[in-house]
């Protein structure tokens, strides 16, 4: 089991995943600053897993504050829920995550339920979402191993595994899923520049759980898809449209339009909470910009010189149309997605 | 002017290409198996420079021979032209440059032509490939040159620049002709990973030439392409089979069918040594798998975790039917490409 994120007494654990594979460190986020501060650094990435992390830096920052009224607590938690959903624009799962924590607080104080009461149901709340993140995703592997082919190489990019989630993973879940069926799947892993999450993150707890992984770069990916190679690509998602436009990091647009061209399925991994029916389709997703350094240096040393522009766009967005099939906790959806997507939003949980 | 290679009196001198950008220093090869070296590891790279240079190693072989009869001298130089060959498998102008100066050394051998004659006709005409290279590369860029919009962003891949021939460069040697005629246009450099011919050399020739660069991560090429940013991408060839289909850089291939689905045209651009009319088509152009370590390690630190496998083919075969035109300082190749190919081998130089 990986420690991507876990509640503790003194506060929310993170595995330092900017320091992975070389060294398995972890930081201690003390308060609700500190949360955003490690979302914001990338000590934690992937939708699910900042998703939770949002939720229990708003949980964390409602058990620490010493208000003594409940206008006072509303107030620092309007400023808890805004620092924390100020750190990172693009996956919609960090401001499910906060919005599950302050909806429950919201609901409590309007019943005046007594402060410590208050405190206690927010932080158990952050841990069962903790717990679901998981089960969902175990459900959805389920789900999405019946698409696999009993043996063969399947391509993903950037990292949808446990370390993109409480534990599990969404794409990787689903591999992990065929994987304890028996299927003969091995991985090939995209790098992912120019944050490397595949050279350092994918590939790391894929080799940890034994699953044989070959590690590509980006642009090796078409290459192996005209020998042959490569029988589906997997991949996650940061936000998902009404309409399933899926934004997700950067260079899956490409991997989707590489699958088209040589007719290999391209599918979706990610648990329905990533699903934004708000937002009608993929040209409304906010794309983060992300700092020139992640491209200019590599282990802290400058690569390029000096002069050149840069552009380091961290997401794009995948319309719909290049999309197989999206896989969720609730099911598989297929085009038209408008329709399928609206038709399980209507399913109760 | 980039001095990438140039003949010296104690050898053949060579820009090393491995400590760009950060180092600017020359590597000296003293005889045809340093020259061998310094192609094998990539201190020179790019198909028209390591054509140049293994005829300027067969030339440096044969002056420095101390063969004092001719059956003597024809055992070396089958040994040190079968040296050179063996360095790198996929550009067919190493073996064009090699065959140049064989071809000469046959023909005054077969006359009885003195040793010292012979020396100095090879060495002039391993000098005169040099400044052919050059001279060709102008004339390809003017046809180049002709094709490109007058403003906007043009994208490339890999370096098919200066650093990649003697001067100049081929897909470089197009937008600097085009910039030379005043078109205002920037350029889009792909990284190119593991080498990072993008990031090192491209960038640093094209910065160094006030050309404005910008560089990307190679997965982020299909995202400006969606964004309507991108109005056409030129890339080198190492080898060009007889139908068209062309031997680059890995990552070519995705590049090309990018275009391909966004309506862009994609230009491959190299003189006409590049195509070798005795490979029918690109399943016969043999592909050179390098080093894990080039992609395991970045600046001598090593950036994988233990235990994953790792896949390093440094090119790709794009086929023709996604080649826009093929651009050489004989003229502009289109489709049918076995037709114009053919046609064209047929002119006198």
């Amino acid at each position: 089991m990986i420690p991507t994120l876990q509640w503790t007494s003194e506060g929310v654990s993170f595995l330092d995943q900017t320091k992975l594979p070389q060294v398995e460190t972890y930081v201690l986020a003390r308060n609700y600053n500190e949360v955003a501060d490690v979302i914001r650094n990338m000590v934690v990435r992937g939708a699910m897993a900042i998703g939770v992390s949002g939720a229990m830096g708003v949980a964390l920052g409602i058990q620490q504050s010493t208000a003594v009224t409940l206008p006072d607590l509303n107030a620092e938690v309007e400023v808890i829920c805004d620092t924390l959903a100020k750190t990172r624009p693009t996956a919609v799962n960090l401001f499910w995550g906060i919005a599950q924590i302050r909806d429950l607080y919201n609901k409590l104080a309007a019943e005046n339920v007594a402060i410590d009461e208050i405190k206690s149901q927010v932080v158990a709340l952050a841990q069962t979402l903790y717990d679901e993140d998981i089960a969902n995703l175990k459900v959805l592997g389920a789900y999405g191993a019946d698409l696999l082919p009993k043996e063969g190489t399947i391509l993903t990019h950037c990292n949808a595994g446990a370390l993109a989630a409480c534990g599990y993973g969404s794409a990787l879940g689903v591999i992990r899923a065929a994987v304890e069926r028996g299927y003969k799947i091995d991985v090939f892993a995209d790098e992912t520049r120019p944050f490397n999450q595949g050279t350092r993150l994918t590939a790391w707890e894929l080799t940890k759980d034994n699953i044989p992984t070959t590690l590509i770069c980006d642009n090796m990916a078409g290459y192996f898809m005209g020998q042959g190679r490569i029988k589906a690509a997997i991949v996650g998602a940061d936000r998902i449209a009404a309409n399933g436009d899926t934004a997700n990091k950067i260079g899956t647009y490409s991997v989707a339009i590489l699958c088209k061209e040589h007719g290999i399925p391209f599918y979706v991994a990610a648990p329905f909470n990533t699903i934004d029916i708000e937002t009608l389709n993929g040209k409304d997703i906010p794309i983060e910009e992300r700092a020139a350094k992640e491209v200019t240096h590599v282990n802290g040393v400058q690569v390029t010189p000096d002069g050149v522009g840069i552009a380091n766009p961290a997401f794009d967005v995948t319309p719909a149309k290049y999309i197989t099939a999206i896989i969720t906790e609730r099911g598989v959806l297929r085009a038209p997605f408008e329709e399928s997507i609206a038709a399980m939003s209507k399913q109760t949980k």
